[in-house]
């Protein structure tokens, strides 16, 4: 069995890592740390093996994966000789790279028309490849939050407003935003998709519809990979210990790319307000306090968050809890990347369509449930990869 | 139906919050803020309501608990008025406290002779207050380390022992600790017993043996009320997204009774181990770093703990979270020992005998289980309070 | 010799813990903590003595000092029995107090006719209690940044603009901001003026003629009780040892009335902005992070600043330092107070007239001077005192 | 001019960092960040510029500079191609390293010979490169601490001892220990001395005697690389404002050499004790707390410091003031080591002899004064400089 793993965002941090995580992890270079599906608690659910993922993806950008490798040595995020140890996984990968919604094509089209050219491509990269089964993920930067538009609640509407629609490049002419059109293309032409970013994707109930009408899963939102990590565990901590949490402020200091568009108020609206929402969806009443973005560009890909938590114990006793979180984004990303390939390509071999929420415990704002506690969320998704 | 609470350490500031509490809950002044089976999960389990409970205790100090308690609203423990608004309650409970095994007594005495006395206390207590079931609580401070002994390991041999051995004052001649002879003396005559401190207490075989023959159920040991709390969740966490740990280190300060005593090496050494072994019954693997317990007399009733906690992501990326906790230890651990009450009681009642390793999501180091895993501790606890 | 401290703001909590805290010394029931004057350094300074000072201020607050103080007790800020032990002190003082600026008077009145007012209250006092000399202090809450008006340039241009201006009450409508019209009615009858707040007060270039030409002195901006004080070590820290800072983030917790007036963006915008160059005049080059600063009102009247510095050292190795600061402003502002009520008296006894830029040490935005480094302030302070 | 740098631990972490930084900062590969001599205030000092130092040095340790320097490459201390690009400034040093007095010579030896055989290694790096001036600089591992012996008191009877006592690698044996032996070579040879760690190396009156006789300065002890760092600028900061600090807390955790020797309780004891009587000194009282130093081996290079201050406001308000440093020791250390050697270089040109108390600025435990305020010392530094 050969699956494809098709990045949105192919030659950024998070997807130059996976592609040399997996090469490094197959050639036994590196343990698969990190790695939630090589636990023996999916050791029997038929899930493809690492050695089985063949990458390819859309991006704008022209460096080469072999060269971002690099770059990300340099900084720490990829052991220091791993790029030269695994080039020909690189190349290979790179190979595989179409530039995507956001190309200068051959004057104005409609998105229907860079819908079918997208889908045109992981086509392609299927047949040249000879793959059974394509799972695309969205890694690419956050979008701004994105504008109702009454096509987006049925699928005919929706195929009819494409039609007419400007390019995605001129976002505002757009029926779409880039990551709905990509959701849009991959649901299309029957490949499972996940939002690996909190980006729109495939959260409009038009392309639902779609991925029901086309029998494929889909799975979002927004990957788990730091201060919402510790917060759902910490959070039913609280709630169990019946302790009554007054404020719970969060400031998190990013360098990357992913800081350069979240240190922007506008795009870091979507983020925030769903962390906040997370929490009172945990605790069960409305919780005070703010979540800052910043972007600290000298931190590169590492991330610095501060959480500080007041809250009440016995007869008022006013206590805190604060924690420093540092990580690296794209460290933590990447393997979880893998699992949702080699869960969602399961799922979807299976005959599961529709949103799939259990996978939830990936992700800050999972797609069909408000279960935001990581415990009951693994056992969830564990429960579920037994059965499969 | 009356339940007697019976309190080693009756008048130490857990203790004292204790009864300030359920009494202040009981009034309506507070809400029961951290008391885990006041939720709904705990609703048809048949515990004994807060106004069900009548206390008392052992403790040869000498302050009344209403001054305690003043003391306690002084240092922000306790609500500022509420020591005046309750003191019928204080009052009433304090007339219950009696020196117990260290009193000076008439001249040298075994340990046997010293048990009897411990239990004759507990019996006048019970028809005193026409009670029908005694919960006997260690909160007393934390012993050294209990040197080993042959009688601890049957009943026969104990009870052998215990007749020719000196009085428990002096420790070294004693066959068993304080803690152990108190939880003697309350197995002994029937009641239920719980460990709330890391001292020996009922973690003897012969003192399960007890248990076992006279059909009364104990518990611990250790409650969990601060950097503990917080590590079962974090180390689950790391498990679950197969992040390895390098090293976790812990600094505790705290002032208070407790953090003389814990300052103290020796003493320190039974709280210290457990930490790490938890650790590493957690993550499957043993951790590096060290638990250190200060002692800075001005912290008072406070306690602050910093973790420092090295992991490696996917390719070995190093990555650190620390955390930095800043609770009142008493009442962390009053409303537990409320809990406890009533789910011992209960359990009592159902006819339970031995140790109740159900109750491990009260405690650092619990008997007859290596869950650490709070999730999954409440799990089993919720399961548990719906059958009884 | 008596002197008079003015407070505007004469019933918030600094206020009251200046009045409370002066008493509780005189008294000999505190130890003068934090109070900087009382060290070796300006024994020979001539300072008034504690004892010298009697209280007065303006305030539309009615809530009594006795009960604000009681306020402060219960939340920690004043030690629990002090209201009581001196409530004399507390309404001596109370009694000296009128609504102020924004008292609603008599129909509407000129800026002129209210600085008159205000200043006629000021002579009252003064006469009323035998007073030599009068330091005004501004403790009030922040304002909104000032708009600027081409009358603010020149003393003769204000007095002509004030005569045709609108009430203060209508800030919009007022030449000046409240916090200017004070510092106008403190300097035009000839007392010292000091601006505790980061308001504009006498930061314009008319008042600033306006106390060259009474011959006063004033003081400010901005009392430096937290994260600026730890700001204005740790930089020159940096600078010393020629680490080159690459970022410095921080966020500021607060609770009280100032929280709610600086969580507010606009508010914030001439605190924030303050903070930053501050960091850029220590270390001479511009600073990249922002400052942020969060309403939590569940923390009264305590603050919690998290910092993070992001630095390299010898080759470019990246390091961090992070702190934590827990702090009550008001007990870190209160003695500050009477350091600047006492300093300023002196100053004005020694014919001082215009900015003291000598006082940077008490002040995150030093009027007169880009000195930010506190060991070097407090050498500028200890010599100009000497000299005194 | 040239001025030759001697190191004690040639071949440790610190000795490659200031090996190859100064060849880096040379070759305009990188600034001079952390260069204290660097700043305008030095610059007319009549230092020798860092292209006049030639390196050599004792150490045991077989590994190559080279190597070491690709390891410190490998974890982030050096930038990853440096050290290809300054290769052969590291041969050169490392063609000039000896081994020392722990080398197995022909046969047990007295202290005296091995001192001899010490001196003669440096006087033959002086010839063979037509060196002014020599600089021997300990960078070694911790010692721990040294027993007393009352030879240490004077210089003829320390000569007389030496000739014999055991040979140094017994420690036990030899009268002094291995630091203090580096010490005795380098001024019984005419070259100015510096400790830069905690260890005994010059501080005993016979070799201080010695430099004096010799009419050479040494200077130590201890970099001040960290944690300490922070408190000599926070400690007087709480002693300016008169605010009372109740207790003073802090952890350390490191890797490398120094972690494992300074995790030892014995090792340990020099570094702690002087930890917490510098912040006595600098404030006034005695500072409750203790300081922890864990080994954590994952760290490697890496340092981790987390402090807890416990300290006073006006009227007993009880605040906290909590830090973490996180600093690499080796990137910390170079640019002083590199400083020292450029100062003592010249204070000897200009005849200076005996400790030299002025450079207190970079040290934990300054040799000749208790001033431990960073802002004073480096006033003291400057105006010294200034003079030179």
């Amino acid at each position: 069995m050969r699956i494809g793993v098709w990045l949105i965002g192919a030659r950024g941090s998070v997807a130059t890592t996976v592609v040399a995580g997996a090469a490094a992890v197959r050639a036994g270079l590196a343990p698969a740390t990190g790695c939630v599906t090589e636990g023996d608690d999916f050791a029997a659910a038929g899930l493809p093996a690492l050695g089985d993922l063949v990458f390819g993806g859309h991006d704008l950008a022209e460096t080469c994966l072999p060269k971002r490798a690099e770059q990300l040595a340099r900084s720490g995020v990829l052991p220091e000789r791993l790029p030269e140890l695994i080039q020909d996984d690189l190349l290979a990968a790179d190979a595989e790279i179409r530039p995507g919604a956001g190309a200068a094509g051959a004057g104005p089209r409609t998105q229907a028309e860079v819908a079918a050219a997208l889908a045109a491509d992981i086509g392609a990269f299927r047949e040249r490849r000879a793959i059974d089964r394509v799972v695309v993920i969205n890694v690419a930067s956050t979008e701004p939050p994105c504008a109702p538009h009454p096509a987006h609640d049925s699928l005919p509407a929706l195929a009819a407003a494409l039609e007419s629609a400007g390019p995605a490049a001129g976002a505002a002419a757009g029926v779409l935003p880039p990551s709905s059109l990509y959701a849009y293309a991959a649901l299309s032409s029957g490949c499972a998709y996940v939002d690996f970013t909190p980006s729109t994707g495939a959260r409009l109930p038009a392309i639902d519809e779609l991925a029901h009408t086309r029998g494929v899963p889909y799975a979002g939102s927004d990957g788990k990979t730091g201060e919402t990590l510790v917060r759902s565990v910490l959070a039913p901590m609280f709630a169990r210990r019946a302790l009554r949490v007054r404020s719970w402020s969060g400031t998190n200091l990013l360098g990357g790319g992913d800081g350069a568009t979240l240190g922007d108020p506008a795009a870091a609206a979507s983020k925030n307000a769903s962390k906040q929402r997370v929490l009172g969806e945990t605790l069960g009443y409305p919780i005070d306090g703010e979540v800052h973005i910043d972007y600290v560009g000298d931190l590169g890909d590492w991330k610095t968050a501060w959480d500080h938590i007041l809250f009440d114990g016995f007869l008022g006793a006013r206590m805190t809890l604060q924690f420093t979180w540092q990580g690296c984004d794209s460290a933590l990303a990447a393997p979880l990347v893998l699992d949702l390939a080699r869960l969602m390509a399961r799922a979807h071999e299976t005959g599961r369509s529709g949103a799939v929420s259990e996978l939830a415990f990936f992700f800050k704002d999972p797609i069909g449930t408000t279960e935001h506690d990581l415990a009951a969320q693994y056992e969830t998704l564990r429960t579920w990869a037994g059965a499969l």
